[in-house]
């Protein structure tokens, strides 16, 4: 008797492997210089500090242990803190709940808030981990488009105008990924009156804020209302393998979390949640690592910029990115990325097409750049393949 | 405009936080014993040779990257040399899919197998961790009673007989939590002939095999078909804290749990991954290591099935246990366990009711014992205490 996997043809239909992952795969070659990874720089990650960690976690049994679902309960302590400085209210650490990375966090929330048809609102172009999780759960998906200061709430509000009644909306609010932009400081207030006005969740996703090159970003959606759910996670700015994410959330919605965490895997690694504990609780190393990424980052982003603008000149147009890991850019003589991208792999160099992103807009002309993981002058020979890709 | 939770009244109605998890916070008091957790005992794990392992692993920046879905590939390729062994073919490393413990596998796998109402044969008592999943799913759960030879497949097979067609059918083949039975040879070839005649997955849940007292385990279910899923985990050998368990299953399996995977949380620890490379890697070390917990788990099961039975006599029935960490007992004398439970924690001892893992049965004279965490003394002071509190 033949076996089925009866729930593919449902919950996995319009589920597609993420283009970035399969794309990362076909990038690995040693040829092509690759900005369409999405990862943080490796060589940047404190891997002394964390031995160091390690070592020191690894005298207490404690560690090795089975621990909290809700999370490593000294973890949460420093969460709460720094959250609390963050945020400008004081957290409780009952509203902190740690997750196998934010996307965890983002998986587990939309199985708690959401029935199937749910509208969810996302931004266009979308971070595509959060689609992959509102589609699963078999939400209606509408898109917003993104401008220069992120989500167009006006755009939002003749939604809500039109009768629309979401039970969530997404923002990745600082330093967008794919996008580039970050939510102004008025719309972030906006959002949350919104919020509260028509009675929807806020999902502030918010893995890159502290990776601000010249100022910091704007204080988070979370600070207007209870009612926006804060993500973040210590991947970017430590390290990933850490796995350690978390959400900032009404006790009530923490407990559902909670119940689902169990059954999802009972709960996350003491060992990398105490690690975590102690570098985030080392402030002074802290400052000085996290700078340090900034600087490096920061230069890297504008090298490729300077790259793209002085090459290209009026045939792209980008964001000059205050801050994260990405720059978006927009061919404005109908070049086609997805259709570009076979040749710009045999000139040696690797993007995101936009259409991987796009929600509502096809985003056709489009390209996401990753300035992370490549020193200044590959960036810049990047680009000159680019350049040469595109003309030939 | 008040804010609802909606996805609460469905998903998680019945499911409530796991009676075990809730029992674990009340007897954290140092004046009870508790033989309630079913946690490994911490002071056995590894902590030098997982600090050394540690230390190694992150002289590579490779460990602190974002890693496959799948899991990182070194560590795939040790599992599925070990698991071949196990299985007796070859299993190629497509096969193997590493998972943030075994549970985050039964609930990847509850999603991909199984459609709303779908049947899915439980034993009874039961893993609540599986009853958790398979509820969060909305299946239709009928429970097969165990004997001391594990799963009923005479019953199994009048529930077939009658027409019913389950999707899959769970078991914790070896060392049973909370049975503490073991699956005969027999019954393990039976119940994979059964799949194959009736066109369902077998999901055999194994975290225990590798603690056997006197001789090994039994071959797998999974040796007698491909439709056989198997899980296992190295939470129970060397610490939960890594977060490492695995399923070995079909490739067209694989690639749908993958897709979950990544909407899930994106990937495991590239660290703690390596961490657990390097240790079942080191075949010498490992088997001595393994060795001692079998030597001092043996020791302690067999000091309470001893003082259990010197003790209640004819009162109690229990399982003589041949690996894994708990016993199963049994009031013949009508003693209710959920009733019993107050008092005995008065009396400074703590257990799970049988209720906690009943499914058709009501367990409620039952009761399960761990007697991993407890050195030999004071599981024979634990059974003088609740004695004291049965008959009191």
């Amino acid at each position: 008797m033949s076996l089925t996997i009866p729930a593919l043809a449902g919950k996995l239909a319009g589920l597609q492997s993420s283009a970035i992952r399969d794309l990362l795969k076909l990038t690995a070659r040693d040829d092509i210089i690759s900005l369409a990874g999405g990862l943080p720089d490796a060589a940047l990650m404190p891997r002394e500090r964390i031995a160091l960690a390690a070592d020191t976690a690894l005298r207490e049994p404690a560690v090795l242990q089975y621990t909290e679902s809700s999370g490593w309960p000294a973890l949460r302590e420093v969460i709460a803190a720094r959250e609390s400085a963050k945020i400008g209210r004081t957290i409780p650490v009952a509203e902190v709940f740690i997750t196998h990375g934010s996307q965890q966090a983002l998986s587990l929330l939309a199985e708690v808030l959401l029935d199937p048809g749910a509208l969810v609102i996302v931004e266009d172009p979308a971070y595509v981990g959060a689609l992959q999780v509102f589609r699963a759960a078999g939400a209606r998906i509408v898109a917003v488009p993104l401008d220069s200061d992120g989500m167009r709430l006006d755009v939002l509000e003749d939604l809500l105008a039109a009768g629309e009644r979401p039970a969530l909306v997404h923002t990745v609010s600082t330093f967008h990924n794919p996008g580039g932009v970050t939510l102004a400081p008025e719309r972030r207030r906006r959002l949350a009156e919104l919020a509260e006005a028509h009675g929807f969740w806020v999902i502030e996703d918010d893995p890159y804020g502290e990776l601000w090159f010249d100022q910091p970003a704007p204080a988070p959606v979370a600070s207007y209302s209870p009612q926006v759910i804060r993500l973040s996670s210590v991947s970017k700015i430590l390290s990933p393998a850490l796995r350690v994410g978390w959400m900032i959330a009404p006790e009530r919605v923490s407990r559902a979390v909670e119940l689902l965490k169990q059954g999802a895997d009972l709960c996350g690694s003491a060992l990398t949640q105490q690690i975590t504990t102690d570098l985030l609780s080392d402030a002074d190393w802290l400052a000085a690592h996290i700078a340090s990424i900034r600087t490096t980052y920061g230069n890297r982003a504008r090298a490729l910029v300077t790259a793209v603008r002085s090459t290209f000149a009026d045939r792209i147009r980008c964001t000059a990115p205050t801050g994260g890991m990405f720059i978006w850019a927009e061919f404005l003589d109908d070049t086609n990325t997805s259709a570009l991208l076979p040749t710009a792999l045999e000139s040696g160099v690797a993007y995101v097409p936009g259409a991987a992103f796009a929600v509502s807009d096809t985003a056709d002309n489009s390209l996401r750049l990753c300035f992370t993981t490549s020193d200044e002058q590959t960036l810049t020979e990047a680009v000159t393949r680019l350049a040469k890709a595109s003309s030939a």
